[in-house]
């Protein structure tokens, strides 16, 4: 079960243990990303290039493998620091950016789920749909057209198939094992405006996942910190530019008084 | 003529429609155009893989072609979508910066005009100018030394040769396609100070050509949007941050009240 | 000798020169780098085609190298930019960005030092450590460990064997020439919680340089305005977010009279 405590004592351990991520990801969001990580007190490292991949899975906590601007040499990129992140035990977070947009997302995803093993997969609606049935509706480009809800079945079925933890964000943020599944309510819609939000959850997810071993606990636990932080930021921004910055000043700053007072979780 | 009815139904449109735009941009801007492109309420995508370009032009709107952080494997990505944009004619905008600073990138564009027939080409003075005329005068890096004013003899040139409309951004904005000229003087100098605003005006004027035919119109449309957003901003910025910032808010919230009241177009 | 007139004038020559600062730089910084570079009055320039570096550094006052994001195509333009920088005998300004914590980043910033000379090295105190003994402490990730004290004796070292004028930035920054060393207290802790802001001290250090002939001056103005500017943005800054923003606005702004006002130096 997640308790406020719980949560507080998670939030609590990444600010103090500040454990490396270390992201391959899109070139979009590779700055907000590693604000992000910042923000909530882990320590980023962005790096792709094979000769130094497995000194640097060797140095970090928890990877995090998405695939926003993907192509072939990153790929293998991918597969390289996830074959070593396997070995040295750490929790791999993929992020399917785009998948059932074009055929390469959808198979590139299924072959990283396949190949790595990851811990969490993060995605919206589109996506987790797309790795579930191929034969979906093509995704209208990288933003999600259906709704949370139309993917919980697809994504306890995915976390059933793959063996990690599923994680749908939208307006009501899903978070399931195939058996059990948590609700996030926190967020502002205004947030699917700003781009790479849910990069940045991935990025979270990932932090969380290095600090506690309950898989399902810590993906919890950071929706719940990007919901409730997105929220907040929302209730002050005029538009998409101020949200992105007022975002990463309420990560940086978020209290447990405020966890407490707007977390709405089931 | 441009009238600010059709302005104003323009702007409504992206928001309604929100068109997908296919950016293969350079790594300086790809955040902000992606930020750019949801304030303004269409959807952007950054693809550059030839393994996934065909899918991604193929649920595209406008294909935008940036050339800011160039290589030979992007450019290859670049002439195979162009090629596939035009096989489904969607519009395809092409943002030849710094054309002139470099031979290549004078050489590329040209190859990128001649090969891809782009519908829009949007540069500042000394891009302009240099695509018509090789031997003018090198740029200074990517930042524009030439005033508007002397480019646009060049602009309609290029105009007439390409077959493209062209817009030179600057302190005035000029739309030519080669015979018609129309003129937008809102903006401020500050905006030069906010790096890739030049490619962001390049996104949304492929955003605007996404959802109406009459290119002339569309991008005159994008341009006085991006200047009275960039006016508006300037207004309450402190600095190129802050201004950065403001920008994208306006940009999100424009209303027809503020067009009509900014808005100074010939 | 520092003084606040040298420092002023510097800063007006940035201001009225204008210099083109040629970026080799990692994915994460590349916007912030421009818009610090543009804040300060300078002109950016990121390119890194070996198809083009020949004319690019041809236009440049001065050239940064900066690995944060390296692989070997890139290590190749790097390489290839130096020959000519040298050549051309501008400045060039070494980022040795997670140098020690992957062998890799260790064996190219040492290549890059033996190949290119560079004018500067600017880095944090673990990065300076590790180029001076490989068999140190393993860095990690790309952020201190190390105290900028620890590092001073390594800097110097550095310096008398590369013939570089070496800078550690952090919570004090040393800048010294092996025998000469100049220190700046100004700045604040937060900004090492916004990502890239030592890429982008390395940036303003290439400016200075492509003014000011004498190196040592040169980057110790450029970190002095560096950490006034990081000082007062974080007065006002809530979190790693805001200072992002309101660091730009600073350096933009930058008066003779709050340099004065706030400088700390010895």
């Amino acid at each position: 079960m997640i308790t406020i405590e719980k949560l507080k004592r998670d939030l609590n351990s990444v600010r103090e243990q500040s454990p490396v991520i270390h992201n391959i990801t899109n070139y979009v969001v590779m700055n907000n990303t590693a604000n992000a990580l910042l923000a909530i007190g882990a320590s980023p490292v962005m790096a792709h290039s094979v000769d130094e991949i497995k000194d640097m899975v060797g140095i970090a906590s928890a990877l995090v493998l998405n695939i926003g601007t993907l192509d072939k040499n990153w790929v293998e990129s991918m597969l390289l620091a996830g074959s070593i992140a396997q070995e040295k035990g750490i929790p791999i977070v993929l992020d399917p950016v785009g998948a059932g947009a074009t055929k390469y997302r959808t198979e590139v995803s299924t072959l990283l789920i396949e190949k790595c093993r990851p811990t969490i997969i993060r995605g919206n609606a589109s996506e987790i749909m797309a790795l579930v049935n191929d034969s979906t509706t093509q995704t209208k480009g990288v933003d999600s057209r259906d709704s949370s809800d139309a993917a919980l079945e697809s994504a306890k079925l995915l976390a059933k198939q793959s063996g990690a933890v599923v994680v749908i964000s939208g307006e009501t943020d899903y978070i399931t094992d195939g058996t059990n599944t948590k609700t996030v309510f926190n967020g502002n819609t205004m947030m699917a405006r700003v781009t790479g939000m849910g990069c940045t959850a991935t990025a979270i997810v990932a932090a969380f996942a290095a600090i506690n071993k309950d898989t399902m606990q810590a993906a919890t636990h950071a929706m719940a910190v990007m919901g409730v932080s997105g929220e907040r930021a929302a209730a002050n921004a005029r538009g998409n530019g101020s949200l992105q910055t007022l975002f990463l000043d309420e990560l940086y700053n978020l209290s447990d008084k405020e966890l407490e007072k707007t977390l709405r979780i089931v």
